[in-house]
């Protein structure tokens, strides 16, 4: 495809003749920032920054609701992976909580903006990626619960409600994760802090409604 | 002022000689919903809405952002109105909880879009109006966090760290809020349920953890 490049392409962006659906998920990556959120961009800005024409986007996506569910899953599959990888390299309870949310916290410094995709389109934007958001939020709570439900049994002690524990923890983090981007990284160490302390709140709390239960 | 109407201005729309503040930030809530925050508004489009010409909007306010921090005024002294006039009806501290999150979860279903506000431009838009979010959710913190201590103290028990416990539980009903506003009200009395539940996590257990480290 030659399209004449529209008057507004930017000078030192060659077009390329193919494009794949990671190079146009990049280009949506670089776009996005502390301001902008997915939902922002049009298709044609995306495709200028991939060096195409506006046209030849649709041979990767549908739309450009198509390519933010793309990214957001893209997002939610790095995450997971990254955070699992830390919470397995701690053995106890106390350690899976703090290498967890530390983890976390160096995931909303990091350069790739992964994360910002999942704590800004929760919250913005149409429906269909509302709900991709989720769906990635409810992978999170899953693998969280069965971490949480494995530590504690060996352990011997009860939790109650362990797919509220892992949901609280999950929302809790992410909603404290969307504000700590805006803030100075001087205080990551408080956030981590902070951080640490409620969801250990959230899981002593479980406990002790798991022997109350039990004792009655 | 008697500009000529803007070639977009729609039909029906009388232009008004003086218009207040007040008129404007009920135009802008009339214009948000669950897919437009307040940052996606144009200044064009309020005054349309407000009925008068985009020149007359800077009697009253600089800028959009300058709007849009005082509807997050406007919102925040609300909520804080309602949700502090169900927490003092309510006695213990389980109904405390308890009609708090019901009072919270009516607020998201309610037509005046306030809580709207609040929940969806902490997360996008510009840091003027993140910060306005953030503010006012530290004002229902500090009077959440009275609350907790006065009653804790009442009981006789203890509550580690009251600040982060009012913390964690305005920021996780906030987040929770957030989804629920995307879901059918069908939801309500589940997300409730849910709610009620973890912020009774978290105050069992910091008490639990006050409990702990008086004993040491």
């Amino acid at each position: 495809m030659t399209d004449a490049p529209p008057p507004d392409t930017e000078v030192g962006h060659a077009r390329k003749a193919g494009i794949s659906r990671d190079d146009l998920l990049a280009a949506a990556l670089r776009l996005i920032g502390p301001h902008r959120s997915v939902s922002t961009l049009s298709l044609r800005e995306v495709a200028r920054e991939a060096g195409i024409a506006p046209n030849s986007f649709y041979r990767q996506f549908r739309d450009m609701d198509e390519l933010a569910v793309a990214l957001i899953d893209l997002a939610g599959r790095s995450l997971r992976r990254i955070v699992g990888a830390a919470r397995h390299r701690a053995e106890t309870q106390r350690g899976i909580v703090r290498s967890s949310v530390e983890t976390f916290m160096e995931q909303v410094r990091a350069d790739d903006k992964l994360l910002h995709v999942l704590l800004r389109e929760g919250t913005a934007g149409s429906d269909a990626f509302k709900q991709a958001v989720d769906r990635e939020l409810s992978f999170f709570e899953d693998e969280l619960r069965s971490d949480l439900v494995r530590l504690t049994s060996a352990e011997g002690a009860g939790l109650h409600r362990p797919d509220l524990v892992a949901k609280a923890i999950t929302r809790l983090v992410f909603a404290m994760g969307a504000t700590a981007m805006d803030l100075p990284p001087e205080r990551d160490r408080e956030l981590i802090e902070q951080l640490s302390t409620m969801v250990a709140m959230i899981i002593s709390g479980a406990r002790t409604m798991a022997q109350k239960r039990t004792r009655r």
